[in-house]
């Protein structure tokens, strides 16, 4: 797989030697990968983008494992379908946490040409793991990927961004965990579109179970934005038990996620998630080209002469930026 | 406290409602806020700004009012320091867990004029509140806090963040966390200064001392980037345990942070990490002046044509933002 053409008509065809060979020219940011996704992207538009977020210890790795295995099979009146998986890590920023991951992944899921699984640690930059991560997670839709699983380790703004990469949003707990883990909640449970407690054996199961019902009872975001006349149907998030590591409850948990899909396809919010999903994406792209320009216009030795500035506190980081930017305009 | 410089004259006197209305006005992107902080940056630079961050469920924010309250007392050789405490919290962009957490710090800290402290949940935009925090951080400086303590929930790209915002920072753990913990201490770890393990009265504590003894002994990045000569003596972090709730061990960590800011002052490294903070800062400030004066020039109706054609399949996010920034250049 050498140039622009092959590597458009591979991923099509759903070969995985072009398909990983443009993944990571992707990642780094090859223009060769940009252009072959340019081509790419009319294909893309038809696979259910479901994200799989939560805190670390919760399990998510073993549950996308098993929500794969389940997908391959004929289940619930449903077709065998094929799998990709994204796995997010933006806790490990230096290192290969990520590599771990899809060591384990390999020994459950390897030889199944239907799966495919790509690991991703953070680049490091504000705003380029999520850019990327759209970029492969379409690359899988053109391929023809049925279900695409965008798996994220950790807390915070990284589920942000996967719930709005996704049309599916699960969310994982586990059983017991801190105190803190309340707070969290409040904030991700407003993306969740399915709750799922695994490690569901675990003691301090009941507490959970009542505390997510507390908070899904204070109101979900969707109940909230719709108006009182010819709205859709309301979306409850269900409360799922799972214990991943003995496959119990994931038939359940995979027809939440084909009945959420079927969901926003009949409400016509499938269409709405997608324009909010893509005006994300296309943001990330319109601040990196003006970055890119910038840098290309900025006379030699400014940047310097002000970052000195800036240490002496001479000039603010405002004043600075403002200097930096009209210089080129 | 109503104009400019009644606020700038307000802060450097450390007068709390000065203060209380500046971080506000900043929070809200107020023009007033930031010719403020415009004028108040040349008083910063004093302040030792220390990064506690760790995993949910370390106890961080019990430890952070446990530094706080040794702070203000004569400790260890060290006279009693003011203390202000920024805790941000990325993992609740839509409620109030930060506000939730305020409460708590009301009842251990409320009353004591040496301290203040603010609480900031995240504004949504990516990059907007590792910006807006340092902007809050520097008006502590300014305001004359001896040492300025920046407290984040959470697991990853925020504790990144905080680490550059910092001179020293200090990773908290607690004992027994589960197995995907591994793989973000590999990653947290490599910003560690100090590591902390609080909860020390845990079971599991043995094997969480092993473990991080043995990704430190795998080399710490200060050891990494020294040359072999004339270098500075090396920093290695030490592993400290701590019970917040029973104030154990919190003068030895305390002792710790003071090691660290001696260290750096001693070695330069105190104006390199300063250099590279405000590098990170100044990148913020010209991405969002960039975007600013992008979207005052752009011509009606285009973005959402091009929103259009994207949500069409006709042009990909990348061709649709090359289109975008090049219509007003």
């Amino acid at each position: 797989v050498r140039n622009h053409d092959e590597l458009v008509t591979g991923v099509l065809e759903g070969k995985r030697l072009a398909l990983a060979r443009l993944l990571t020219l992707i990642e780094n940011d090859d223009p060769l990968g940009v252009s072959a996704l340019d081509h790419l992207y009319a294909h893309t538009g038809h696979a259910h983008l479901v994200g799989i977020t939560g805190a670390p210890g919760s399990g998510k790795s073993s549950l996308v494992n098993q929500i794969a295995l389940l997908l391959r099979q004929t289940t619930g009146g449903q077709p065998a379908r094929s799998v990709g998986i994204v796995a997010v890590d933006p806790t490990s920023p230096f290192t290969g946490g990520a590599v771990l991951g899809d060591r384990v992944r390999m020994r459950d899921l390897a030889g199944d040409e239907g799966i495919f699984i790509r690991s991703m640690a953070s680049r490091g930059a504000l705003g380029g793991l999520a850019r990327t991560t759209a970029s492969i997670v379409q690359v899988l839709d053109a391929s023809g990927f049925d279900v695409v699983l965008i798996e994220t380790v950790g807390a915070g703004q990284a589920e942000i961004d996967v719930a709005r990469l996704a049309h599916t949003t699960v969310v994982v707990e586990a059983p017991g965990m801190g105190d803190d883990i309340q707070a969290i909640k409040a904030g991700i449970l407003e993306i969740a579109d399915i709750l799922v407690i695994n490690k569901a054996d675990r003691p301090g199961l009941e507490s959970t179970v009542r505390a997510l019902r507390s908070i899904i009872e204070l109101g979900h975001p969707t109940q909230l934005q719709q108006g009182p006349d010819n709205s859709p149907p309301l979306w409850s998030p269900p409360v799922l038990q799972t214990i991943a590591t003995r496959s119990v409850g994931i038939g359940e948990l995979v027809k939440a996620i084909d009945d959420h899909g079927q969901y926003l396809r009949e409400t016509g919010l499938w269409q709405i998630r997608d324009r909010s999903r893509l005006e994300v994406e296309l943001t990330h792209h319109i601040r990196t080209e003006l970055m890119e320009r910038w840098r290309t216009t900025l006379p030699a030795g400014l940047y310097q002469q002000m970052l000195d500035d800036l240490l002496a506190r001479k000039i603010s980081p405002h004043q600075a930026a403002k200097r930096l930017t009209q210089a080129n305009s």
